[in-house]
């Protein structure tokens, strides 16, 4: 990410705080080649060796306390005002930090249900609130849950941009898969020869190569999360591909779907057809209901019972999710009021989210059809940024 | 990682939790792709989705509880005996592993003092704690410190070799700067070199690409953890490169000092010279006291001291850290009495680890001598891994 495109996320945070009115957030993180806060990328740009806190105020003021050697890395970078090093420990100057600004409330990453908000380990919030244990600041800390669904959620037009550029190549790449799908190649077959492309042309994927692709090629597949296998597409096969790439940072996650003509035919047959049907109305029926200020849950109610009615099992996850530098990314999510969801499923839909739609249900004797789809949320509805797929793809 | 290395490693941290007496392991999880527990790649192997327990027992027993579906995909990786799903929570199934194992003793990943046996954030602990808040288990959790250590520090042969072979492929690599380093270079132009052949080689970077290496010429650099910038290498430049790559998902880490002559130069001025010999016979020096059961602080006492005692200043950081699967690894440091570094310059050190020994001193008017080394941990010394730089590199 360039410096100017974290200034402007460090002053969209700002904003979100006076919004929320909470006066200072701050991230405190150590060895985070080891293991990352995942709000460092976005509002800081760089790693850290040493307990390190970054502070953002609702003001739009940005100190760094850091390791004395992290000090030059940190002012090479830039994006912080103010940069302060420390030798034997940071207890002083962080204390000094916090009563230069005297916050009332305080936002730290700890969060149940989000977990991109969630980048604080258990040890460090033990350090915390042990060097503030003489201060009225350790009663004052709350979740940064908020804070950082907004800024990982709102989407500024540059990050769009980037966002709908991943889109157009990916699925310019599932067409080239559709030239490479015949009768007798494998499953891992196809994954490589996508993961090829994405090389040559210079991407990342969207999550773990182990399964990114994931390939399925007709029934009594693992049918999702699973890396593909040797298994061949053999002619009567509905198969489909879970894919996404990184681009410039921002990721897209798409699905679709084909099916392997038998001899002699040249559609598909009913049922596969009418599966196929099922999971793209279901798309179109949930994507003409989200607007801000719904719940996650309601859209994911349209779909799930849709499904219900046309007499297909229940897809056993969330409809959707927030795609941006992440491929699961953001708070809201278009999920079931199921336990393992916690809040997520009721809050609200937002102007400039990104959510996936991507029903599925499994075709008896065939395999699993579903689709895809990434929308971006507009003032009074949601548009696609992916161009839907309307027919099942027939390979001969 | 292969799957036999992640089930030597797994056997390992069943044989260490009946060393210390702790029943079983817990390693408590989510979307690992966004955040990732540093326990995972070592005795895991795959990532996750939705809240998941993965269990070590003492006896060797294995325990993956996943969202139903990650469970093919962790079936097909292998690493686990029982391998179970859920749809609506985890709960439930969590709840009854505890049952069925009954321990009285559970380690979870948190640590003030060692970031890698902190990967459990604070949100997931207050889930896990709601979960067990009607057992008897909640009282039972403990620190996986010593678990997550003793398995991180204490190399398997497998691993040794690894580790070897990354470290003779850097100094190969060195040799290559070595080749590059002219007058009128400058710092980014020898970090791009060395980063092209570590790319054709095929090898990882052993830390941020940002700074590895990190190359510093002449008097006034930042000196450490910065990365290169347009300085042109001068005659009369003392320049330093800090280095590792990753083979095979094992770390090297090492530093080399080189001087540029003068005109009408032979070789390195007296001041010069005297700086490197200091840095030099310091590592000679602590490397010899090096042996199980000395705290690490120790052994940082000596270079340390020894670098004061010849007028020079103190090195800001410690003398050194553990290399491994990362570039800062395992528990113990040798390191300072400074509260920055927690108990970790007390812990013993221990057979079979492996360490940097790299102090630092600025010769005025030239720039820093420094050099890194590698030692592995014997039953009553230490090793070399790496062959010590014994002469000052000079370019012409």
């Amino acid at each position: 990410m360039s410096k100017e495109m974290i200034l402007e996320k460090i002053q969209q945070a700002a904003q979100t705080l006076k919004e929320k009115k909470i006066d200072m957030w701050l991230i405190f993180v150590r060895e985070s080649s080891n293991i990352k806060d995942p709000s460092m990328d976005m509002v800081v740009g760089t790693n850290c060796t040493w307990q390190t806190a970054y502070i953002i105020t609702k003001d739009g003021d940005t100190t760094a306390i850091l390791g004395s050697l992290d000090v030059p890395n940190m002012k090479t970078i830039g994006t912080y005002k103010n940069v302060v090093g420390y030798v034997k420990s940071i207890k002083e100057p962080l204390l000094a930090a916090f009563n230069k600004y005297r916050p009332n409330k305080i936002a730290i990453n700890y969060s149940r249900d989000s977990n991109l908000a969630d980048g604080l380990t258990h040890g460090m919030y033990l350090e915390l609130i042990d060097y503030l244990k003489d201060t009225p600041y350790a009663d004052r800390l709350v979740s940064s849950e908020e804070i950082v669904n907004t800024l990982r959620g709102r989407k500024t037009p540059s990050e769009l941009n980037l966002m709908k550029a991943a889109i157009k190549e990916t699925l310019e790449i599932f067409d080239e898969a559709t030239k490479f799908i015949k009768v007798g190649v494998s499953e891992k077959e196809i994954a490589a020869h996508m993961k090829k492309i994405v090389k040559e042309r210079g991407f990342g994927l969207s999550w773990e190569a182990d399964y990114c692709p994931s390939v399925f090629t007709g029934p009594d597949t693992a049918g999702a999360h699973a890396g593909p296998t040797d298994r061949k597409v053999q002619p009567g096969h509905v198969l489909n591909i879970d894919f996404g790439i990184s681009y410039q940072g921002y990721c897209s996650d798409l699905q679709r779907t084909w099916y392997i003509l038998k001899e002699g035919e040249s559609k598909a047959p009913e049922e596969v057809q009418k599966g196929f049907d099922v999971i793209k109305n279901s798309i179109q029926l949930s994507a003409k209901a989200m607007k801000p200020g719904k719940q996650g849950c309601e859209i994911d109610d349209i779909a799930r019972r849709y499904i219900l009615e046309n007499g297909y099992e229940e897809f056993p996850h969330a409809l959707g999710h927030q795609v941006g530098r992440m491929a699961h990314d953001g708070g809201g999510l278009l999920a079931p009021r199921w336990e393992r969801y916690g809040s997520l499923p009721f809050k609200r839909i937002e102007e400039s989210e990104v959510y996936t739609i991507e029903p599925r249900l499994p075709i008896k004797d065939y395999g699993i059809a579903t689709i895809e789809e990434e929308v971006v949320v507009t003032k009074d509805g949601c548009e696609f940024l992916s161009s839907p797929q309307q027919e099942i793809i027939l390979i001969k």
